[in-house]
Parts: C-alpha cells; sequence; structure tokens
C-alpha cells in the first residue's frame, strides 16, 4: 500500500525509547516487502534538555530544542509528527501552536483506549516525576481512577528504574525491570484494575505477561495512531 | 561524553533491519542519561528500489534513491553517514563518489574485523542473492575462504527466510529463523568453521548463540564502526 503521509519522530526522549518506538512501529505495520512500509524519520536529538528537570523547575524549558528538532524533520519532509515521550507531552500545546504540521497527541490517544476498553477501572500509573507533577494523565484521563504510588515508590522504585545508574537510561535493563515491577505489585495491592505504562522507557521495560493486571501501553497506542494517521 | 558528528542513517533497506540496527546501536552506547548519546538521524525510506533486483537485472538501480536520503540526512545535519543494507554496498563506490560527507563501509570493516579475530578460518555466508551474484564479500575478503550454500539452499532456505510470505520482511520473524538455522546447519557440516550474518535481516534472526561456532555479525561492526567514528 502506498501511505499519504510521512511521519517524523522527535526523537532522543530517551534515545532507546526511540529506537524501541521505531522497532514496534516497523513490526506492527502489515507487509511482505520493504516497498509495503512507510517513509519514516527520526531525529534522536539527545540535546533535548530532561523534561522531568524542567517541569520541576530545575532545568531549562525543553520546548526550543523540540522545536528544532521538529523543524529540521519538516524540512526533510515530515508532515506528521509524533513524540515517543510521554513527559513531553506537558508541552504538546505550547509546541503544536508553535507547528504547522499535526503532532500527534499521544495522551489523547491513551485516553481514548482507556474509554474505550477499561472504562470506570482503577489504573495504577507508573510514570516519572515530571508527568506526576504536571498531572499530564489526570488531565485527559478520569482523575479519580488514578491511582499514584507513595513518595518512597515513587522515589526508591519508580525514579531509580528510569534514572541514573540501575536504570533504563544507564543501561541496566533487567535491574530496572525488577523495580518497576515491585512498583507494579504495590499499586495492585493498592486496588489498581490495570497497570498504565506513562512513559516510552516503562513501557519498553514491561510487557503485558509481567502483570496480573492488564496493561495499558502507552507506546503501543502510539504505534496504532501512528499508523491510522498515516493511511488517512 | 560530547559527539563531535551527527551520524545519519540510509535507512529503510529493509525497515526492520533499520530500526533493529538503531536499537542495537543506542544499547551499545555507554552511558547514563539522554544527553550522553550522539544526535542521530534515520531516513527510512522504503522506496529505495531493491538491491538484489537491480544487481540481477531485474529492477532498477536503487543509487538514485539512495542519494536523495543521503542528501535529505546531510540537509538535516549529519556529516557521518551509515548505510544498514550489505547488499546494497555493492553500490558503495558509487554512492561515495556522489557525495561530500564519509558513508562507512560496512563491507571493509567487516574484513577488518575477519583479520583480527578469524584470519584463515571458512566462512559460511548467509546473505541475499544479490550480495553472492555481486561476490561483495569476496572482494574484501580472502573469497578462498569463503563458502557459499549450494543453489537449493539458497533458493529454498536463505532467500525464503529473507523474501516473501514466510520471511522476516513479511514479518514471520520465527519461521525465517528457522529456515536461516538450517541453512547454517548445512555451511557447518560442509566445513564452515564461522558464519557470516552477510546480511542486516540475517544478523536480525541469528544470535551468536543459535550456532556451534562463531557468528560474524555484520551489524554488530557497523555499530562498532559508528560508535568508534562518531568520538572522532
Amino acid at each position: 500500500m502506498k501511505f499519504p503521509h510521512t511521519l517524523g519522530i522527535i526523537g532522543g526522549m530517551g534515545p532507546l525509547a526511540t529506537a524501541d518506538f521505531l522497532h514496534r512501529l516497523v513490526s506492527m505495520t502489515p507487509g511482505e516487502k520493504d516497498q509495503d512500509h512507510p517513509r519514516i524519520l527520526v531525529d534522536s536529538n539527545p540535546e533535548i534538555p530532561d523534561r522531568t528537570l524542567a517541569i520541576l523547575g530545575k532545568g531549562p524549558s525543553p520546548v526550543p530544542a523540540i522545536l528544532e528538532t521538529a523543524g529540521n524533520l519538516m524540512c526533510a519532509g515530515a508532515d506528521l509528527l509524533a513524540m515517543p515521550c510521554v513527559t513531553a507531552h506537558h508541552y504538546h500545546e505550547e509546541i503544536q501552536a508553535a507547528l504547522a504540521v499535526p503532532v500527534i497527541h499521544m495522551i489523547q490517544e491513551v485516553a481514548g483506549r482507556y474509554e474505550d476498553d477499561f472504562l470506570g477501572r482503577r489504573a495504577g500509573l507508573l510514570a516519572t516525576d515530571g508527568t506526576l507533577e504536571a498531572k499530564i494523565f489526570q488531565i485527559h484521563l478520569p482523575s479519580d481512577r488514578i491511582l499514584t504510588p507513595d513518595d518512597a515508590t515513587q522515589r526508591d522504585l519508580v525514579m531509580k528504574a528510569l534514572y541514573g545508574k540501575t536504570s533504563v537510561k544507564g543501561g541496566e535493563t533487567m535491574q530496572a525491570k525488577c523495580l518497576l515491577l515491585q512498583a507494579a505489585g504495590r499499586l495492585i495491592r493498592e486496588g489498581a484494575e490495570i497497570l498504565v505504562a506513562g512513559c516510552t522507557e516503562v513501557s519498553f521495560l514491561l510487557d503485558p505477561g509481567d502483570l496480573d493486571v492488564p496493561l495499558l501501553d502507552t507506546v503501543e497506542v502510539l504505534c496504532r495512531a501512528c499508523l491510522d494517521r498515516l493511511t488517512r
């Protein structure tokens, strides 16, 4: 099939999440030969400042670097953009307002999936401090259904899985996965009926079969949204 | 660490091999945070005509589309290029002559690794018909040490793993892997002391632990070469 659009991936947030996103997107594309696939451009730009630090007021805004990256992709031919980083969606409105091409809103897509498949269920959220602080999911999903980890779990398990020496960013994927599974277990014991992989790197680390409850996988949702929009 | 260069990946040959290459490159990069990684641009352009068909005289040359893709990457800031497709290296000289930035020569890098680690050993080659026909490896490695599959093995096992419904391009990775392992077994029985994953998609399918002999993995060699050149 011919795709009428070229997708640009605003990447590097982080680099492994970007590579995992591209891999899953390509794997989910039906086709028998190279020419059945859409054209995809990636700018994996690790110079984009850390999103969590910015939201917590401890670092510069990532928006100028995200816009530079988006502009680069548009110059190269992208007419549809995706940003495989949940935390960066805190800035989606500001980013979209500055760009002439659509940037798929990952969190709105996740909200749509929640409404379709899990409406009313208590959703345990595994995400960065920045995503929790900015209430990125609470804005788009029913906030009274979202269960977040207690402070100790967030600090000692979730954030340690995502940042630093023991983390996926540090290349320690097995250690990071163990930390996340402990955090997931606590959320399930507190009543979570589904878990939201609320960070691209959580999605990279957790598989649906790892848990006793369904996993709402933000990356899988974004992949489906990309493939859907690419054909329209 | 800061990287003085931006890598551009001439991709889409095929899309899954491109995504796998990016994933492995990022995974092999040491670092604890996003900002420790190099900037990487990818143009996964599946419109590049099939390389094997071109070499066999059954399709158009991929060179114009490869040059367009390379130009796109250079416009976006790439000053070092890599082409994660073995068969496309038949055209490396023509491509390099037309471009002002270096295109890492994957096959010369593989030849260097063969000399360093495996010199003199009989190397069984798993590659496309186009790569065999163009003698891409025989030009750069000692040709009397290279063992290629007999015609039936090449046709019924190797090419079926790489093209069509039962192939990795068709999304059937487990079926494709089984076909390749059978071909590898035959080469080992005929005297191969190492196996060369002579196609990015062979590299994607085979792991070193799958075989009784060492695997000379062209993709791993290209990843190392990229990381080395990015720091210089």
